[in-house]
């Protein structure tokens, strides 16, 4: 423990990483090609001699790569997962070089269809490819490895992070010693696809979606707040929603008999709707629900051999579940933690008891926070790498 | 039991019920006078002499008052519960007289924001004021006075026709012999409030819908459809979309890695989104939700006055709930159950195990037909009137 009594300030910035010529950078799971392509990313800690610290964060739908501590003094919040990334904290950058970065088809600063084509001086729009889950792997791999980094300590990833931190096993087994995969899925199932689709739906119907063309004229932020709002819905659960907002009425003590904003609820919606659209993109959002629709492990012709060379490789794996959670149900960890066992692997498996539903993994929690910690811990001395 | 060997053919037909001059209709529950009303409704079956067996059956969010057997022979499908309402079904139109109107606010031949308002010659739209439950019940029991009932020998209904049931108990605890609530709440949760809302700013944030006063022009299809779709996710269940769709594709062996219909669950929200806007009108999407989300029993101050008339009445209540309806769940209906325990009626209740979701109470289910059978069997020589 330092004696400094000062307290610590986490600086980090954002940084780009660029690879592969044009057409050249990645061979997508769809079979096209393409490049160049740009991935924002940040680090905290540092590195260690033999490089075994290095743990990578998968951020959720609408993350970024800020995922910890301040671009600087005068940053008002700081990076989206904080309250778990730090020094002293459940992944501790005393210890570990956290890395994260801005998924492939995201608007935060990597490639996504808001980006610029170098080709036509505009943005890409839908001439941007689909991606998958396993190509934002795949662009990850390049950037950890530019870092000079073999084999990662850990993946952490909740939600859409979490189906990156497994798909990272899948894909390079040989290169991950354990994963950490919280409220997340082995495949979406039908309900989750629906609600993307009808978010999706919202976008498209709106008409200054204009086919995905809509950069230089007005955007579609009716629809995008559409679609925030359902999702919205269901990061949350009936019991949170109970809780936090029951039948309040907003600012009013009696109904208003019109359709203005009546009960807290609504506000609460509206307003949530609201912000995204500044800080979001509508096609980024479009391409990666559907990025999360098609995520199917076991659609894979050698996902045997993945879980063969995983368990030669003895990597070990922490699945948490929330008992709120309704998008991704405990049932679909169970089944993961399933897989894994019935394939010989060390699985540790957590329920944790929350009313707050999916949102709860995002949430600051000793339990969790301790749960990791001990996690990471436990895999100093064993295994290979 | 007839020896005729002939299907029996259920015929039925829409007919109108107007009452009230201009604003004198009805006061309603905001305080403003609305007349003249019109109900459309339909009967089946026939009064008895003392008019003892009359059952109103009241229609959920989106349904009309064809409840049951055919307009004329070649109308292709029959009234929206016919599985339950009929000679010799668990609604035994041999025995009972059935009623079912449109309900208050609607767009099926009730007064609504569709219908012409006198005063113009043109559809009222926003003109129209926003109505209750309770509104939607005080308008039915014109109805039921016009057909000389004094007392309903039961009130029979799901969802929001639940919600009307129990509205009727409490507005005319001396005219209800018996209520029947299936999947249904005494007040409408934070969690139905805000599927509600997203549906209503998916309708209000389509350009088309103008304010409310689009019916001369182009319709807010493109809302509605999401708002139905949005609607659809809700009815269902987890397990049923599973059952139904899991990640089966829509006439195709491989994604398609563009923004196209990949799942078949995709393409049955589209479809019934699509569906949708042909039958029915935004506007009474937006008033009936408004409604349902207003809804809350408990909200009156002579509440216990009406639950002691009840109790005084006998009224007999007969309360079900589906295990995997997530919009309105079993706790909800354990909370009905509860408050009516407390107040000393006579409630009979019911959980069935289901996998469909909320829409479990529209299908057949010899199950619930034998449950309603005994218990509008029971009712007889029992209690007053």
């Amino acid at each position: 423990m330092s004696m400094d009594a000062q307290p610590r300030f986490l600086k980090t910035e954002k940084r780009f990483f660029t690879f592969g010529e044009k057409g050249k950078g990645l061979v997508l799971e769809s079979g096209a090609h393409f490049g160049p392509v740009t991935l924002a990313y940040e680090t905290l800690g540092t590195l260690n001699k033999d490089k075994s610290n290095a743990v990578l964060i998968c951020h959720a739908l609408t993350g970024d790569s800020h995922v910890a501590g301040y671009y600087g003094e005068y940053e008002k919040k700081p990076g989206w997962w904080d309250t778990m990334v730090g020094p002293g904290k459940g992944i501790d950058t005393d210890r570990y070089f956290v890395i994260c970065s801005n998924i492939l088809g995201g608007c935060m600063g990597s490639s996504g269809p808001s980006s610029i084509n170098p080709e036509t001086g505009e943005p890409y729009a839908l001439d941007f490819p689909l991606v998958t889950i396993g190509d934002m792997v795949n662009a990850q791999k390049k950037l950890v490895e530019f870092l000079g980094i073999e084999r990662l300590h850990s993946v952490i990833g909740g939600s859409l992070g979490g189906m990156q931190a497994l798909a990272w096993c899948y894909h390079y087994p040989d290169h991950v010693r354990s994963a950490v995969a919280l409220a997340t899925t082995l495949r979406h199932s039908a309900l989750a696809i629906a609600f993307n689709e009808v978010a999706r739906q919202a976008i498209v119907r709106d008409p200054n979606w204009d086919k995905g063309y809509y950069y230089s004229g007005e955007k579609p932020s009716m629809g995008l707040s559409v679609a925030r709002m359902i999702g919205h819905i269901t990061y949350l659960s009936d019991e949170s929603m109970h809780q936090k907002f029951g039948r309040r009425l907003q600012g009013k003590d009696a109904f208003s008999f019109d359709f203005d904003t009546d009960f807290q609820v609504e506000s609460y919606l509206r307003y949530q709707g609201a912000k995204f659209v500044d800080r979001f993109d509508a096609n980024s959002l479009l391409y990666i629900t559907k990025a999360a629709d098609y995520f199917d492990l076991s659609r894979y012709a050698d996902y045997q051999s993945a879980l063969a060379t995983l368990k030669k490789a003895a990597t070990k794996f922490l699945v948490v579940s929330y008992t709120s959670d309704w998008l991704y149900p405990t049932y679909q960890s169970r089944d993961i933690v399933k897989v894994l066992k019935r394939n010989g692997l060390d699985v540790s498996f957590c329920e944790i008891e929350a009313d707050c539903g999916h949102d709860a993994f995002l949430l600051p929690s000793d339990n969790l926070s301790g749960m990791i910690t001990g996690f990471l811990s436990g895999l100093h001395g064993k295994g290979r790498g």
